[in-house]
């Protein structure tokens, strides 16, 4: 056990273990970013670090069928930061989060000899239905959207001295915010993909298999950070998702089907 | 204006501002806890550390009077961490939650070259009164529970190479729960002391100054991490607010009376 799942499973609440935790109607998330886990300074402005912070954040909400509402900004910052620096993080917070509906209305400011951020998303549920991880059923189809691979490809030209275009999925992710809201009744699970394919299938999965009617290249499978949808719907509400994604303008596409036995997992992609 | 206060500005919702954001009879609050900031690993073990992080997060939801009831848990762990080390801080996360009823409900745990505590605490109006920071009245007493200063001898002592007591100020906060409870009735505002009082006090005076009744030490005065309760009080409410004092074995200190005129602050308290 990797010591990401050795910690979690130390807290064995059962509001816990999925994207976020639900409370009645309420969804509370919280990712932590972190200057030399999650980015370099060299790689990312100081605007689009805290852009990407706060999307991946919303991503944990969107996957859950909610709608953010709230956050609470933890910030831990560098003496070297100057205000004017400070108040480009703090107006991309701030826009980021507004394009979302969303207000920051609270948290803490530290020193840090590292840039820190820490958000706390309160959303509320669409429906008073929570898309979990979990639910899965055997002969499900497993599905996810869009494109794989872009941000592992931004990461490694990042690594290797290059640069990304500041549209690179690495540098801002593209929340599938519409499309989750209207499809989230025919889904029986759901989740973003944030630690890539190889890692979060087996999250999805439980203890299941999966049978794969698509080829997935290296790249493909074990590029994190991609925050598109990944999720299980019954054979019976298949036509309906993929006719919400083409309404969306979402691509859609058909990993395989669940099947019996348990899913060997293939590597873990752990930022960097 | 100080970076934090900076920060602080930049973010106007009127949730805003306080210990914790209040939304219904819902208290959220959230405090970060970072290594090189707020401790230093030599200082404290990791029970301590986990400790010491879990007491100042519910402090905050002390000081507003509302109860605990759920946390979510940001951990950022450095590769050298072992399995049986992170253990260590987890079960104490666990035992020092469930001393005071919290159930971690979530989180998120993320590779760090420092360790870092982020955690949000969802708590619960006691009697659906918040007591905020603002609403002194000029006439009013304020007061503040135990007694200042260890906080910052225990770190001084530690920075000098010495050791502090395990039950040190510094080491482990003791929280006026009972207290706050049976008082918050008669209060007219309240915060904790977390910065020390040079730097808390302009916060709870807001416009107003204070005539001191009581003489302070530079000591007590700068003494921040002491997590005891600054609050104001009506002088009709005075003789409820000692009588609680009494019953909960609290120590109780007038200050002072809130005066006219605009208090100058005579320093910052900032960790270390």
């Amino acid at each position: 056990m990797d010591k990401e799942s050795f910690i979690y499973s130390q807290f064995t609440s059962k509001l816990n273990g999925d994207d976020g935790a639900v409370l009645g109607k309420m969804v509370l998330s919280k990712d932590m970013f972190v200057e030399g886990s999650h980015f370099k300074r060299a790689w990312l402005s100081l605007e689009q670090i805290a852009t990407k912070s706060m999307l991946v954040n919303l991503s944990d909400a969107v996957a859950m069928n909610a709608t953010p509402k709230y956050a609470l900004l933890g910030l831990g910052l560098p003496k070297d930061i100057s205000n004017q620096e400070a108040l480009k993080l703090t107006n991309a917070f701030k826009s980021s989060a507004a394009k979302f509906g969303v207000e920051i209305i609270g948290g803490d400011t530290v020193k840090s000899s590292l840039i820190i951020i820490s958000l706390t998303i309160i959303s509320y549920l669409n429906n008073g239905k929570a898309v979990s991880r979990n639910g899965a059923k055997i002969g499900d189809f497993i599905c996810y959207t869009g494109e794989l691979g872009d941000s592992l490809k931004g990461l490694k030209a990042l690594q290797n001295g290059g640069k990304v275009a500041s549209n690179s999925r690495f540098v801002k992710p593209n929340l599938r915010t519409k499309f989750m809201q209207k499809s989230a009744k025919f889904m029986r699970s759901a989740m973003d993909i944030s630690d890539g394919l190889a890692s979060d299938l087996p999250k999805i999965l439980g203890k299941n298999s999966v049978k794969f009617d698509k080829q997935l290249s290296n790249l493909e499978f074990k590029s994190g950070e991609e925050y598109e949808l990944l999720f299980c719907v019954s054979s019976s509400n298949l036509a309906r998702v993929k006719n919400e994604a083409k309404k969306c303008r979402v691509k859609l596409n058909i990993l395989g089907k669940i099947i019996k036995g348990r899913y060997k997992s293939y590597g873990k992609f752990s930022h960097f």
